[in-house]
């Protein structure tokens, strides 16, 4: 046979004519550059732009005034500088090892570098990310993906009759799973209002936080389920038969109409779905729950509602609305938010009691506050609990150190 | 316990200040909006924008001139109109049912819909997709994802010796998988140079086409394994160790002193990992592979190469490069590439014959002319085959419609 057109060729156009343009269009930018001294140059071409700018977590925090809400923390913006075209902005100093994420603002209007193509979505924020390790083991390398053996990551759906709907979770087991045989402990890991299944999976990096701490020995083999703390959905927008709707930050996880703790009364869905599918070790000591902010909300109410299920508990970046209070403040008569006062007791009882109950917030989170008061309360009942305070605020930063340090706590 | 801070309240504060933006920063705008005539209305806020263009697929094609190269068919582009800052662009017809992508162009500079959190990558492409559905069972309802059971996406690692590395690949188990007992038919679905592991799982959308299909009992419950055919690397750019490269387009699939067809030849490494972890039926009627460009070259060599063990053989918008030829179409000696006729007599032989060899590609492919020479070569040889050809060129569109038409003829 005669040569035909060489598969080099091919492969200039395998993709769709998007990618041509990839490729021949408008050759992509070196952004974000990680410099050799871990600074960071951004670059933008917006030859027409009036103004370009970067805003990310690596910035120093500034305070935006929010309608009829007020005074929030929001990430710094930064000016970038044109020079024929192409804008640019360097970091003053070197960057920590840290997972960072941001946005480019041109004249304005937020949206991704579109020189890099690395983006997260969490529900209705785009951003872009990128990592600066420096192989000491500090963050940076435990949140990348190292040559060490990896665990599976699973999409899958599971059947909740108590809400009446298939939904969908996040599974993450750990390498090794699918042919050692053996049973493993389960740790449910719940979102923050604003987030989904996918979260933890993202931005929270668990599934590279666990290879890597497995690996080298500081985390023992588990399964984790990340489910959706949202009940009134089936999975994360444009993954269900919702389609592709506008995402809707999400007030709570429950919406009027719906039964008071619904999510926290479909949680035997999941268990029950876990426990069928997956070879797990069924008692209290190899079942840990934890969440964040809303996830803590919901970590809280379901270890004590359900008291002696879960023997290790982990609240990141939460507090507690109280006796009879649900997930928006207002009164509740649901049984799993009232008799707050007679439910902690019984779950730390001598028969529930968890291995570790552990609390963590940043100093200047705005939940802060709250969460004092509910170490009071623990205090003042003499519960036991581990606590953890670190710089910053109600940010992923501090999601993922509290998840690096509970994982390796848990089960053993 | 006094009341604290609500969790309505912490809902808008759970992400990360990025969240707070997208609440109350800049209101996205509605784009894509579906219009109830299926009309698409896109709006892009850019008050200094001299010019905003929007990309995509369901446009008329345009010819764009490439340096070095030639004249490929490009998606057209279309202006969206200012009004007080806001540029907009309506549809002047009705879209038909199917996935469509796109982007927008400010000022040149090609970028997303700030608007759209809805995001494919596929390698160094970012573009925003959208769905038009008209629940009349045609392409769109196929694609997107109805109230079916559900299979289970996997994300893992298999160890390949031959190319001395942990690999990433894609999984997809039909609904019922864990818990019926089974075993399953297996598909190796290979994607195109410029593609990897992740390819056919969002632009293919496989997973929502297998699981309609399978609800409709139109195709028979099956495992589809999708490997990376880029034989160099571990795993799609940004899930590797390699870290967050600037993705560069593949060139075949192998690189410069790489062993020749090192892709094909670690292949049975892949069948080992997948029979090994899964429930398979291990014989040729229960075994298929297919793949798009790229792609199509690898099945029509591993199909040959290894005759006799894939019983559902599928070219998609392929070429054969023809005797002794490697990927990029230069000579070689490798038994995989060489005795080129002596592999396909044997692949026709009695014993090693398949079940169905498929061979699909559009009319305006930029490899129809080679394809029509490899149909040639099967015709003057007697060897059976079944053909599909299309309107248009080598786009996801059509790599879409050959997996649909071949997933349903597969294993009966």
């Amino acid at each position: 046979m005669k040569k035909y057109l060489s598969l080099a060729c091919v492969a200039l156009c395998a993709t769709t004519a998007f990618s041509q343009q990839a490729l021949w269009g408008d050759t992509p930018l070196a952004s974000p550059q990680i410099n050799s001294d871990n600074t960071v140059t951004f670059r933008v071409k917006a030859p027409k732009a009036k103004t370009v700018k970067v805003t990310g977590d690596f910035l120093p925090e500034t305070v935006v005034d929010i309608p009829n809400y007020g005074k929030v923390a929001a990430p710094g913006q930064a000016d970038l500088v044109e020079k024929d075209g192409v804008w640019e902005y360097t970091t003053p100093q070197a960057l920590s090892s840290e997972y960072y994420c941001y946005n480019v603002v041109i004249d304005g209007q937020k949206t991704i570098d579109p020189s890099n193509v690395y983006i997260n979505r969490d529900v209705a924020t785009i951003t872009n990310y990128f990592i600066i390790s420096n192989d000491k083991g500090d963050k940076g390398d435990l949140y990348k993906i190292n040559d060490v053996p990896h665990g599976t990551i699973r999409k899958m759906w599971y059947d909740s009759p108590s809400l009446g709907m298939q939904r969908r979770l996040t599974i993450y087991t750990p390498a090794g799973y699918e042919t050692s045989g053996k049973k493993y402990p389960v740790f449910y890991l719940l979102h923050g209002s604003g987030g989904d299944e996918e979260a933890w999976y993202t931005q929270g990096r668990i599934s590279q936080i666990l290879d890597n701490l497995i690996a080298a020995g500081k985390a023992v083999p588990m399964i984790v389920v990340m489910t959706n703390g949202n009940a009134y959905e089936q999975a994360t927008c444009g993954e269900s038969p919702a389609g592709f709707q506008q995402p809707q930050m999400v007030m709570g996880g429950v919406k009027e109409g719906m039964k008071e703790a619904a999510f926290e009364l479909s949680f035997p869905d999941v268990r029950k779905f876990v426990e069928k599918n997956f070879r797990t070790i069924n008692d209290k000591n190899h079942r840990a729950i934890a969440g964040l902010s809303m996830g803590s909300f919901h970590s809280e109410h379901i270890s004590k509602y359900y008291a002696g299920e879960y023997g290790y508990v982990g609240l990141f970046s939460g507090s507690s609305v109280g006796d009879g209070r649900r997930g928006d403040g207002k009164a509740s008569t649901s049984p799993v938010y009232k008799d707050f006062d007679k439910q902690m007791a019984n779950l730390f009882s001598a028969k529930n009691k968890p291995a570790l109950y552990f609390v963590a917030i940043g100093k200047t989170d705005f939940l802060k506050k709250g969460n004092d008061e509910f170490l009071a309360y623990m205090d003042a009942h003499k519960y036991p609990y581990e606590y953890l305070e670190t710089e910053g605020g109600h940010i992923w930063r501090n999601w993922r150190i509290y998840f690096t340090e509970f994982s390796q706590k848990i089960f053993k």
